[in-house]
Order: structure tokens, then C-alpha cells, then sequence
């Protein structure tokens, strides 16, 4: 077959050939390699499809053979599918989709009491939430690297938080927050996870309370809050939590400090301007009224003190939870703003906790900061002016470190071992590679504070990731491009289109970046994502006993063992004991009275790997999928009369289609 | 780096370069085979990650460089998850997860006014249903081939049918089937899509009926059901559609005659024992109780026939639907029955519509039937008894073309266009390829009714699909492998594990079968899928015009231009009619009194591709996605009051965050 661009391929496997062919017999030769595997010839096979070498060397550094396990694995946000999306890197597959704020019948999310439970425990003033906006995961933190136990997400649609064990991959707690409904600026964690950053986005009054937008500038409230982990009970603990109150400026994306600069948090601000929008009344939009200004504030927040403020009483009670008020945190001396350019998006402290690295998206720099002298600033007193709310202005020029130019709209920055930051241009369509100066300088031997590699992607990159690239260690290695705009990328699927993550190799720090493998991402638009080494991540293969409550991380008050199964009626109660296994139910009949209420137990008590059991009552709108040890409960009123043939939803064995049974609802 | 199997590589890799060197030099040599790209060479990657020879051409028959597309699409039910998933071939990337039976936030689905009344069309006796468990997708099909317009997909666990629509991807009708709460067999298309098939699975009295399990032989029914598609309208009516009511023996896959038996339908059936199951009671369990028989009954309908009695007022109403009783079908001689294999799951039919081969998933055969002998039996009556229903049973021996020993479990059947068939052999974990007979001979060239090669897959496979393998014109080349359980092929990401999609190249079919790639899949558990030249689909980039409603396909009356925008108020309801462009919305700024019923139609007035946006007001519950030109609405009463900051949850623009408003609720 005739391919458009044999000539030019050919020409390039016979140069590349040529290689070796010069080497081995010193001299000319045009003759192509001919790779035979099996009866087939690679080159032939590379020919008709067009490959580059360039291509070829793509597909070999991210192929990966059956069985063969990923070097890391990628939490990225699922945007507004609210959920998780679990990645292989290099070969980027998609392993799973965890349920977290949307309910997912294929893992029983959102469906069984248990589950339901901790799901609806974040609803809003009596308002059922079954969908979030997921934006920023963060994965927990041991001594400022990650240590594969948890994982944090938000929910910018209605201000929640998320706990996911890492045990079993499933969401074990969703917090509301009970001061605002946007919170764009979560979640972040502190180097030991002893808080999980929860910044707000837009200015509002706290949460019920109603103001018209002429009070915008005395009755909106901005916030940040602060949760409390408890690694050994995996949950945050509300009442040892706190938020502080900020100005109605549109906090956006936070960083938590780490060694020289840990307790100390910041966070990027826009809309400093206070527009309030109203475009049908002739006021500028939004857009352009949020965008007046040629600074808008990096905020600069002592945790540690505020969290000593919070134990000392210093708080006051508002909807319920701890708050510190703007008065409190302006006298104790834990607030700061740092002037930043236009509207910023990414707020990262380098791995050394030296530098916070800011990006104005409508500034072409990297603004970088130095906490050395943040906090000579604020130790000496070096403030300029006040906001209008008295937040003290750090001089800009003191604690400026450097402003290296990237391109068009820069927004986020990682991280490599070796002095490099990763810095995204949205309006560019590019990634920029920029030698951090200061002690980094002896590790990248490059002039500091310069752009050193671009490398296109395709289109338009929100946020990035390098591998462990937030942490005190960045990997390097890998780095992925979390394109928003797909457009010709793919097949074309409709007019809705899949996001694209690029990978890149970046390895090579004496070299170009190189682009690996294009992602389509279709369910939900990824915000960001961290990477972390693969073998950090002590999954269960099974849950640790028969009857086990995945919700509580402990043994069931209703599991039972093959044999102890059962039927119970009290009153109009009907409580069932089931178990699963390959591949029956016991029992297989249950038959109830029309307008009981139904409390149904099932226990998987397989100890196999991958023996999952599903259990559904059609008509009933239920699935659980229980696996190995699990225990589950659905409850209902049987108020659909009839007869409901139940049975297993996961393909368990060769009789998997014999495992069922028959609920029988009387009239 | 010295990995532990580079010494075997490397001789590997010698060995293969060692057919140029030879050829180049005609004499010996040992040196490697060094292959530059920019700086990198491609061999001292493929040894770093340990790829064999093997492995390097499945990378690049695999790989698809950023821009290209893939050759085929992939539609997969997305099993329990209640969605579909739509997958390129050969790169086995996930593009799209389609919203189907379970409301998915990203695309709005479930969420806005239009797609719940799709959604909830389909509720079941005043529950709301929000899940599905999609089970074999159908492609439309013009003259016995795919023609990229339509594809349907049932819910096993609540008996309903979905049709979606290519052009958008987007869900366009959901049909609750009113005699019946399982719905194994379904779907499958007649070659022209006149009918969607939708057969039954568990035995059960007619939907809302209580009838004993002790009553199982007289009131239990089985049933299939034949929807009729109005392709110009793109949705079933119901109104011409109709059922057949069938023993209560539980009814398994379905397929369409094509070609020479075009008109009739072939489906399986298993639980001819009749089992009521009931473990607890003492009584077999349904996997032993349904599996006494050597034999049970392949179903022969013929539709075509049953159409017209139908037309012909031969059925009665049944719950308001149109129903062939069994005795009518009986009487007029539209069903019969054929001995088959134990337990089947697979029936399928030939390209060229000759044969029709079952597997008995506790036998190791492929059994094939003439469809020539069939005709002849009933043309002359070869009946050798009738089963307990009146039935007639065909001589088995009168039928049986051929069997086919393949090996243990042998599941489902397609085919390519050489005259070999694939079969998926469960309880081996291997794809078996074997010699079709007859005309097909002449094709292949090889023995009639035999297995030529047999491959091992990761691990135990359901369904299989080749390339347009169930078409009378299969492409081959390419098969995947839907395996149900993955164990130790991918990363551990806890107790639920992915499924394990395995891409297999049959394009050799003198040489062997070649694994090519794993995708794992994690997201519900896939059964069935079709595989489309990706070229036949002509989706839309963006709608047609301005104010689209995708639910209708047709201009809403709620669309606005830009300058149309406006808020009405009428008595305690307000209307909104808003727009969504780059980077705003008109109006920002709504406001209502608590207990208000709130109308608000969004239209997306862009005409760029992939200039989406998403809509949601937090603690209200719904997220909206605007392809371009699209209009949704969503009403919801305003019950909690205070200050609500909406916003566009699809990255749309470097001003994304300001693209934002305020909905205020006075107490």
C-alpha cells in the first residue's frame, strides 16, 4: 500500500539503519533493516502506518506487555464526572474510575445504606447531592512526600471534601463545608497531613445567609479551611477543624509551605477588583471586570500560629464551625498579601521550600518569590499599604526572588530533581521547562531564572504534573500535559469532545522534552492530578476478613459465614441474611408482604482474588458490588408488588447466569 | 541497569538484526542493531523495559501517533456502570463513556429537564430507576451491515431498551418493556433494523403479577420482544411493537437471520429443568438445579411470519402491550424448538446466514445448525416430539450441520471474512479460530469444521468481537477479548479489580493469532461489543443551528441568540432565558424569593468546535454541558435561600474562572 508519507519515512528508517550499517560493514549501503518477528516484519509494519522513528521510539517507552505493571499511577480529578480517575504512567490506562461524589452503580457507590451514608452526610440544607465538580486530588504526605495511604478531593460545586482509602481505593468520608459553596482552592495537605486545605473561590455570605451584591464589599466573605486528619481513624475530624475569614476576593489555588517554609500556607487571589458582573445591566462581565487590575494578592497564611489561635479560643462559632474572623488574623499577624500579577491560577512551592512560584495567566512570567525574604519582610515590618479590609501589603519588590518570562498564559508549575520547573501556557499550547536559580542552580548548572525547552502540546494545558512533582522529591521522569480542548486530536465522537493528556518525556534535561502518547479522557474534564511511584501503594487484594464494612474499614455487625444465613421477620420488618459465592445466593427465595420494610444483608464470603459478586433486585433501582469479604445492606419498603428475579451482576463463573433467585412481594 | 531477562533480549534482538547484518555483509556478525532518534537510541530502550521482539511489533501495531486516528470504534456495553463505552481500535483508548442508564454529570445527563424525561421515560411503577446494567450493544444496520447511525442497548436489570443517537453520541429514548423485569437477549438488530430484538432471561409472572414459585410451570412466563425502530424519526414505537410470550424457561442471546434466513430469529434458552431454585429449603441451588439436562432448547422464530399475524390482529393486549400468546404462536407455527447443547450462552449467525452456531457452555463444542435443514425440517415436519409447553422440537439430527470440538467453555462466536469463526472458550481462557464448512471451504481452503489455532487470553472471556464479526461483511483483522477477570494483569488498585480488554491480531489467519495490547477496564463490567470502521460514523462537530435540543434533534422553543436574553417573572415562577459564550453568561445576575419555581433555559451560541460550557448552581444539584449551539433547561423551586455563585464547570477559556454569576435567593 501507497501511504502518503512513505518517501519521507523510508528515507528516515534508511538513515537511521544506515547507522548501524556504516558501523558494522564501513561503508554506503541504502538497504533497509528488515526486524522479523515471526513471520512479520516490524519495519513493514512501521511503513504502513506511517510511524516516525520518532513515533517508534514513543511507542516503545510507553508499551506496556500483558502483565507487566505501570511505574506510576496518576490521581487525576475527574472534573465534573465527580469522580477519580486512576491512570497508568508511561502507558496511560485508565485502571479505574472511583466513585466519589456521583453515584456509581458498578461499585455499589451511593446504592447500599453503608455507602449512602457517608455520600448523603455531605448533602446541603436537605438538598441531595449526587454529582461534584472535582478539581484538585492531593495525595496524603509523610515528611513532605507522598505515602500512598489517601487521597483528598474537592468538590468546587457545593464546597465538599473527600477522604478515599488507598487500602481499597473507596471513599470513606465527604465533608460539607458550612461556610461557603465554592471551593476552588482544595484540596491541598501539609507535609505530615495534619491538615487538608480547603481554599474558596467566589465571594459569597456564608453559607443560608442572603445579601444583595450592593453589600458585596461588607457582607461577602472569602475563606480558607483547614481540616483536621486523623491518619489513625482515616477520617477528618470536624470539631478539630477551623476556617479563617478573608476578604470577598476570589481565592484560588493554595500550596502548603514545606521545609524551610512549612506552616506557612499560601494562596492565590483575583477579582481584587470586587466586581460584582451584572453585564445585563451594562456593568462589564465578569471577565472584564475581575480583570482591571494590574495586581491582584498572593496571600500568605502562618497555619501554625492560626492553628495555636484556634487551640487558644481565638475562634468564634459561625454556622456551627470554628472560624478565625479577618479582625483576629489581621491583629495576630497571620495574614499577609504579596502583590502577584493578573488574575494568577497556580500557586507551587518549590521542593525546597524556598520559593512559591506564582502564574498570572494574563502576564507572560513566572513570578517567583523567595520565603527568606517573605519572612524577612514580615519579621522587619516591611509593609507598604493596606488592603481596604487592613490586611497588611508586603513590598513587593523586597520579596521578590525573580520574574522569568515563559510565554502566553502560564498558570501551573511543577517540579524535577534536578532544578528544573515545568511551568503550563494555556493560550500557547506549550509547556516550558525553566532552570530555578538559588542552591539549584549547582544541580541544573544553567543560568538561573531562564526558560530553557518549550515543547508544543495539543491544546491548550491547564495544569500539569511531573512524577512526585509537588513533593520535597520530584522523580522527573514523566510529565503530563492536561490538555483541555481535544479538537482534532481524535475520531470524532460527537460534539462533546474528550480532554487529551499528553505524556512527556522529560527526562532528558540536557535534551528537548518529548511527546509520548496522547490520552483521551473521556468522562469528566480532569483538573489536576498527581503521579505517584506505583509500588508506594499497599493495596488489599482482599478485604481483611469475612463480613467486612469497607465504609467503617472493620468487620460488620452483619456479615455472616456460609451456614449462618437467615430470615427474620419482625412486625413489618423483614430482615435478610445473605451470602455469595461461586455461584449461588443462599438464601435464593425471599418472599415479603407488599409494604414491608426490607433490611437485606450480603456477605461475599469468597477469599479468592477477583471473586466479586454484584447483587441486584430489578425494579428495586439498586446494585452493590461486593467484593471478597464484603458485607453490604440495601434497605427498602417492598412497595412494588410482584415477583423481582434477583441475581448477580458480575460475571463470577461459567454458572454466573444461574446465580439468582426470586423475590416475591405479595399483594 | 541490569535487568533479568536482557541477556535472553538481547540475543533476541541480535538475533533479528543479525537477518540484516547477514544479508547487508553476507557474513557473520554479533553487533547490535543501534537505532538513533534524536539523541536516543530505541534498542537500549526496549531493553531497559524488557520488550521482547514480540512485544516491540504489538507496540507499534498498536501505537497511534498524536493526531491519527484509530481505524475502528469499539461500542461496549459498560455492564453494571449502566453506560456505554466507545473505545479506538488498535489504540484501545476509551473516547467517550455515553450517559445511559445512570445519570453522568460531565454530559448533563439525568440532570437537565430534557434528558430526565428521557431518563425517567423508562421508570418502573413509580420508581425512579438511576441505573442500568447495559449489557449487548447493537448497531443499526443497512442491508445486513453497520451503518454508523444508531445503536441500541438493553438493561438487563430492569428489562429496557436505550437508543442512541451517532450523530451526537447522545442517548435520545429509554422504553421500560411492560411485560417483564430481565432482559438478557437483547439487543440485536435485523438486518435493517426494522426490528430491536429484546429477549427475556429469568422466568417471571407478567410485570406487577405475584404468582408463587410453587405455580412456577403455569405462571411463570419467558417472552421476546420485538420493538419497532422508525429510523426517520430515530426512535422505537412502541405502538408497533410487540412481544411473544415464550415458556418460562429462562431465554439467553439472541440473533437475527441475515441473508438466506433473514426473518427469523435464533434464541438460546437454559433452565429447561424449569428449577424454582431455594437452597435454604434443601432444594439444588439454581447453578445445579438449572444444569440437569444434556440438552435445552435453541428457540427458531420467525418474525417475519410473527409481524404479520400481529398486523393481523392476532395478539391480545397484555399490561397495554401487543402480545403473541404462546398458543398463537404455536397454532400459526411461528416458534420452534432444537435440542442444544447444556446451558448455552452464545448463538450466532453466519455471514452469510447458512449457519447457526451455539455454544454450550458445559460442552466443548460449537455446535452448528443449517439453517437449509432447519427450513426443510419444518417444511416437512421433521418433528420428533413436543416439550411440556406444545412446542414442537425438530429432530436434532435432521439439523446439526456439524460440532466442533474447541475446548473447555466455549461461549460466543464471530467471524471474518475468510470462512473461519472466533469462539471465546471461558473456562480455558483462550480464543479458539476454526474452519467454517460448506461454501466457506473454498474460502479457507482448510478442513471443514475445525479448529486451526487457538490463542491464550488474560483471563476468562465472555463475549469476543472481530471487526464488523457479526455483519455479512466481517472486516477481521482485528479481535478484542472481553475478559471478565484481570487477577495479576494491571497495578493493584484494590479488592474491585478492572476487566481485561485484550486487542488480538487475526489478520494472519495462515499464521497464528498475535495478543496485541490490555486495556484494562475500570468502569463496570462489560459484556458485549460491536466493532465499527470508524469512517462509517458521521457524528456532528457542533449542532446544527443555535437553540438545539439534542433530546428532539430539533430547534427548542427555549433557545436564545445574544441580545435575547431575558428574565421573567409570573406570579411565583421565574423564567430565565440566558446565553453562555466565551468567557460569560447573560444575564450574572438572578434573583428570586425562597419558594419561587425557577425556569432557566441555557443556550450555548457558540459555533466552534469544542467550545463547550457547563452550567451548575451549587447546593441546587444539576451541572449542565452546552455543546455548542445547545439548549437545556432545568427547573427546580428555589427552596434554600442565600447567595449561590454559578459557574461555567467546563474550562472554556484563559478567563474560564470568571466566567461565573450570582443566583440569589430572598428569604
Amino acid at each position: 500500500m501507497i501511504k502518503k508519507h512513505l518517501t519521507k519515512i523510508l528515507v528516515t528508517v534508511i538513515a537511521v539503519a544506515a547507522i548501524f550499517f556504516f558501523k558494522a560493514c564501513g561503508g554506503g549501503g541504502e538497504e533497509k533493516v528488515s526486524l522479523n518477528v515471526g513471520g512479520e516484519d516490524i519495519n513493514a509494519v512501521i511503513e504502513d502506518r506511517d510511524l516516525t522513528p520518532e513515533d517508534v521510539l514513543a511507542a516503545v517507552k510507553t508499551f506496556l506487555p500483558t502483565g507487566k505493571y505501570d511505574e506510576y499511577l496518576l490521581f487525576a480529578s475527574g472534573g465534573h464526572s465527580g469522580q477519580v480517575l486512576v491512570i497508568g504512567v508511561p502507558s496511560m490506562r485508565l485502571l479505574k474510575v472511583i466513585g466519589v461524589f456521583t453515584p456509581e452503580p458498578w461499585q455499589g457507590w451511593g446504592f447500599s445504606k453503608e455507602t449512602k451514608e457517608i455520600l448523603h452526610a455531605a448533602d446541603y440544607d436537605g438538598q441531595e447531592l449526587t454529582w461534584g465538580d472535582t478539581h484538585h486530588p492531593a495525595l496524603s504526605e509523610t515528611d513532605g512526600d507522598y505515602d500512598g495511604q489517601f487521597l483528598f478531593i474537592n468538590d468546587k460545586a457545593n464546597a465538599r471534601v473527600a477522604v478515599i482509602d488507598l487500602r481499597d481505593f473507596e471513599t470513606k468520608q465527604i465533608i460539607k463545608n458550612p461556610l461557603s459553596l465554592s471551593d476552588h482552592g482544595g484540596t491541598m495537605v501539609t507535609p505530615n497531613t495534619e491538615w487538608i486545605i480547603e481554599g474558596g473561590q467566589y465571594g459569597m455570605p456564608w453559607s443560608g445567609e442572603y445579601a444583595s451584591l450592593d453589600d458585596y464589599n461588607e457582607k461577602y466573605k472569602g475563606m480558607v479551611t483547614f481540616w483536621k486528619f486523623d491518619r489513625e481513624k482515616g477520617r477528618i475530624n470536624t470539631e478539630e477543624s477551623f476556617a479563617m475569614e478573608l476578604p470577598p476576593y476570589w481565592q484560588d489555588i493554595t500550596d502548603a509551605g514545606k521545609l524551610v517554609s512549612e506552616g506557612w500556607v499560601f494562596q492565590n487571589s483575583f477579582n481584587t477588583e470586587l466586581a460584582t458582573g451584572g453585564i445585563e445591566e451594562g456593568n462589564p462581565p465578569f471577565e472584564a471586570g475581575a480583570s482591571q487590575r494590574d495586581m491582584d494578592y498572593l496571600h500568605v497564611i502562618h497555619l501554625k500560629k492560626a492553628a495555636e489561635l484556634f487551640k487558644a479560643g481565638k475562634t468564634v462559632k459561625i454556622n456551627g464551625f470554628n472560624v478565625l474572623t479577618l479582625e483576629t488574623s489581621i491583629k495576630e499577624g497571620i495574614l499577609y498579601f504579596i502583590p502577584e500579577p493578573k488574575s494568577p491560577h497556580g500557586v507551587d512551592v518549590s521542593p525546597d521550600g524556598n520559593y512559591i512560584v506564582v502564574s498570572g495567566k494574563l502576564d507572560p512570567h513566572a513570578t517567583v518569590y523567595s520565603f527568606k525574604k517573605i519572612k524577612d519582610a514580615i519579621d522587619n515590618g516591611k509593609i507598604k499599604e493596606k488592603d481596604p479590609y487592613g490586611v497588611p501589603i508586603l513590598d513587593y519588590d523586597a520579596v521578590l526572588e525573580a520574574q522569568v518570562e515563559l510565554g502566553l498564559g502560564p498558570l501551573h508549575t511543577q517540579f524535577d530533581p534536578d532544578g528544573y520547573a515545568y511551568t503550563s501556557l494555556f493560550l500557547e499550547s506549550a509547556v516550558a521547562r525553566w532552570a530555578l536559580g538559588g542552591e539549584w542552580t549547582k544541580k541544573n548548572g544553567k543560568e538561573p531564572w531562564k526558560l530553557v525547552d518549550k515543547i508544543s502540546i495539543h491544546y491548550n494545558v491547564g495544569h500539569l504534573v511531573t512524577a512526585e512533582g509537588d513533593n520535597i522529591h520530584p522523580d522527573g521522569k514523566y510529565l503530563v500535559s492536561l490538555n483541555k480542548w481535544a479538537i482534532d486530536r481524535f475520531t470524532n465522537v460527537g460534539p462533546l469532545l474528550p480532554q487529551n493528556f499528553q505524556l512527556i518525556d522529560i527526562g532528558n534535561t540536557d535534551g528537548q522534552m518529548q511527546r509520548l502518547y496522547d490520552m483521551p479522557i473521556g468522562i469528566g474534564e480532569p483538573h489536576y492530578a498527581q503521579m505517584i511511584k506505583a509500588d508506594k501503594i499497599k493495596a488489599w487484594d482482599v478485604y481483611p476478613e469475612i463480613g467486612w464494612d469497607p465504609g467503617t474499614q472493620s468487620k460488620s455487625p452483619y456479615g455472616v459465614l456460609a451456614g449462618e444465613e437467615r430470615v427474620k421477620r419482625t412486625g413489618n420488618t423483614v430482615e435478610v441474611w445473605m451470602s455469595a459465592v461461586r455461584s449461588h445466593y443462599t438464601p435464593e427465595r425471599v418472599e415479603v408482604r407488599k409494604g414491608d420494610k426490607v433490611i437485606w444483608h450480603i456477605t461475599n464470603v469468597e477469599r479468592a482474588k477477583d471473586a466479586t459478586h454484584g447483587f441486584t433486585v430489578p425494579g428495586y433501582n439498586f446494585n452493590l458490588s461486593l467484593e471478597p469479604g464484603e458485607t453490604q445492606t440495601v434497605e427498602f419498603v417492598a412497595d412494588k408488588q410482584g415477583v423481582f428475579p434477583f441475581y448477580c451482576t458480575e460475571f463470577c463463573s461459567a454458572l454466573h447466569l444461574e446465580m439468582a433467585g426470586y423475590f416475591l412481594v405479595k399483594p
